[in-house]
């Protein structure tokens, strides 16, 4: 049925049967309840890895590294590119004015105090919009700068039209807001809203915020004010993706990210985790928005550039993130992955692993993966490679480089009619009897025959 | 004034104006408003690095290391320590039963599938609980194992009773339960309440759950048994700590984590994560029942164990959990570091770090390293060895263990009368010119007078 401006009660009727015949508990069951407040399908990423990320212990980025960034972020598709404070320094100020030039398709923003001095600067360095800070919270007062609510007000008021004047965009945001008065908060937030700021930010600075508690901040905010809401989170308590997921539910607008989430201590909320959250959530808004496939690059990007690995755990990315223990389920993940995942890791161009060489080992794990290599073998010859895998094992734990490696000397031996051992290229046996071979039965023959071999799976 | 038995009138008055001196909002903020539901003031660690940890890719425990992970558990304080089925391998059973005999502290649980088989096998092996699973979602109901609810509800209950008739502690879980259907998991956990299980276990097998999702459906279920309840959480999209301080909130009892998260996929909820979240919401309980000073060494050895590097940012041990990269604000750091931290790193026996290699390193950081390293070196010597660090930097970026060999060589030399160059043990420089010295002044000069210094610290 074609759509129509002006729906008929007939085309109605018709729309509330097909919502009848899709039942709520039939629908994508990690798709919320349709809720008016919440943006998990519209939200934006403010990326702060030129800023929160330059704060990071190891950061050390050069005029070209920061270009080079800037252009990997923008060519991902986030919607803001934050930058440090022109005022930091005169190469800050000289970066600044250069990753302005560059016309990206993505906005630059400039994070500077809450100061008519760093704003006059913010101003001429071309930026789209400048984020104004001022910590509020009674900790920060106390020990930081110790002005007052009054003052506080004043000159945000006087940033804020300053900079709107010059027609950039303007947030303004509390420090620390989760150790803040509230009524301070609401009451300076409510302010600068009248006077047409274009967003407020609450941060949790210190990494101390709970979810439900941030729900219950940012749904009172929500209440308040009625320009977009920008959330910063830090990492230091293990919430900072949830946290940012129940802000966007209760009425936020914005999340602030950085790759790897580099920042200060432990960091913020992670680019590649916020998409592994949003892509359950959102799927179609996150696929169609952000390119997931050059994920992976980017953050190797950044990774090379601070001198850090990816965490063995990291989302998405990390090693570990798909690969699957397995040997009578390899079949079944490998024939319904989605029993075992909920993220598709094609949508971010990386492949499925499931584990070889485990005392579960089934040749199907290996046929999947000398697919995979773009090796041409018959089942046959992969129940044989897989049975030569076990033997190995029974030797050492292998790795996923040494069962490649192990793959592709068999595959060379087929081809070439070659007999080259398929230990080359492994570092020498360890001495230690693993785990596999402890009871003095080869694993390959034991395991083979094992009906309990799914015993060991578990949630 | 003493506590008495049968408060007077008099006291009650005392106790309120009491009260009245400490007003809600000058109370720890962090700590939460009491909440009758609410077990993040007395929840309890099933440790699952040797069951869930055991599928982690890398994993392959032999004897002698499992009962050194056990050992480490123990002594560190987890309440339960879990262990993979003695139904997977003989190998298994037998570790199983070695790790009973070791006499620990913590409760000794094995996991199984729902089957009378494994039941029996379970019972032997001197576990003082038994953690019994099944796939009751849709999912997994249509690729696992097929079976009906009904059958699921008559197998449940007899190895309920079983496991109960040889004075064995039994948990009950469902696998999947974000995606089982509600009435159909109600109903089970209903039944096992009412024939005496110890527990009922809710899994996030897939990690899609979000927090608050999390907390409505423990919500529910605390008002369906009157047994403990325990959770088990996976990290795929990032919420796996938050998920479990919700399911605390809401009246869960127990949860499960490994070490370092291992587990399938990018694994479970943390130990160390889990500690990092728990010692900001409940300190006192916390710091007196776990040790956690020796949370480092066993995160060493579970992290040696299955060949990982400690993620850069982890949890509380990660290299820069607890790093600063600051000048200005070094000395505020230094001097209340509760400003920018929230947990205390003495808590767990780890030094702060404030980053010295920066352009905003000021001398009060580097003397703080020399105390750190317990070095002898008057104020006069801290400022020399910076301005010669701060050369250094010039030419290239430093990291911790660079900064520490210069220092250490500065020590020496103004001991020794020695004079040998403070590059020693460093890399050859590299070509690159770092950000700091691009506009072609030493940054040791230039930001020494820098007064706009702290316009790079931001939230
Ligand atoms: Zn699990
Ligand atoms: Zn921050």
């Amino acid at each position: 049925m074609p759509p129509s401006a002006n729906g008929s009660s007939t085309e109605n009727k018709a729309d509330f049967k097909a919502v009848e015949t899709t039942p709520i508990n039939s629908r994508n069951p990690y798709q919320p309840v349709p809720d008016f407040l919440s943006n998990v399908n519209s939200f934006k990423i403010i990326e702060s890895t030129l800023r929160e990320g330059e704060q990071f212990a190891n950061a050390f980025f050069d005029t070209a590294k920061k270009i080079e960034i800037a252009k990997a972020l923008d060519d991902f598709g986030v919607d803001y590119i934050e930058l440090t404070s022109p005022a930091a320094s005169e190469q800050s100020r000289a970066d600044c004015e250069a990753i302005c030039k560059l016309g990206l398709k993505a906005k630059i923003l400039t994070h500077i105090r809450c100061h008519m001095d760093d704003a006059r600067i913010a101003v001429e360095t071309g930026v789209d919009g400048v984020d104004v800070v001022i910590g509020t919270s009674s900790f920060l007062r106390e020990h930081s700068h110790g002005k007052d609510m009054a003052y506080i007000h004043k000159t945000a008021i006087e940033v804020i039209e300053f900079v709107k004047s010059k027609n950039i965009e303007i947030r303004f945001s509390s420090e620390d807001s989760f150790r803040s008065d509230l009524v301070d908060l609401l009451s300076i937030y409510q302010a600068v809203d009248k006077v047409g700021v274009n967003r407020v930010g609450i941060a949790d600075t210190v990494g101390c915020a709970s979810p439900r508690q941030v729900y219950d901040l940012i749904r009172t905010l929500r209440g308040v004010v009625s320009c977009d809401i920008e959330t910063h989170f830090h990492n230091d308590t293990g919430c900072a993706i949830a946290n940012a997921y129940c802000a966007l539910e209760a009425g936020a607008t914005h999340i602030d990210t950085s790759v790897l989430g580099i920042g200060e201590r432990n960091g913020i909320t992670p680019l590649g985790g916020l998409m592994a959250r949003m892509v359950v959530a959102a799927p179609d808004y996150v696929k169609s928005k952000y390119k997931l496939h050059k994920l992976k690059e980017l953050e190797n990007l950044v990774a090379e550039a601070v001198e850090v690995n990816i965490p063995f755990n990291n989302y998405i990315t990390g090693f570990c993130a798909f690969t699957h223990k397995a040997g009578i389920h390899a079949k079944a993940i490998l024939n319904n992955p989605s029993t075992y995942e909920i993220i598709n890791p094609a949508d971010f161009g990386i492949t499925r692993y499931v584990h070889f060489a485990s005392r579960l080992t089934g040749w199907n794990a290996i046929k999947s993966r000398v697919e995979q290599l773009n090796l041409d073998m018959t089942d046959a010859q992969c129940k044989e490679c897989t049975a030569k895998i076990k033997q190995l094992a029974d030797i050492r734990p292998l790795n996923v480089d040494d069962v490649d490696s192990i793959i592709r000397q068999y595959h060379l031996n087929i081809k070439t009619g070659g007999n080259t051992p398929l230990l080359t290229g492994l570092d020498a046996p360890v001495n230690s009897v693993d785990a596999m071979a402890v009871d003095g039965e080869p694993a390959a023959k034991r395991l083979k025959q094992d009906p309990s071999a799914d015993a060991a799976r578990c949630c």
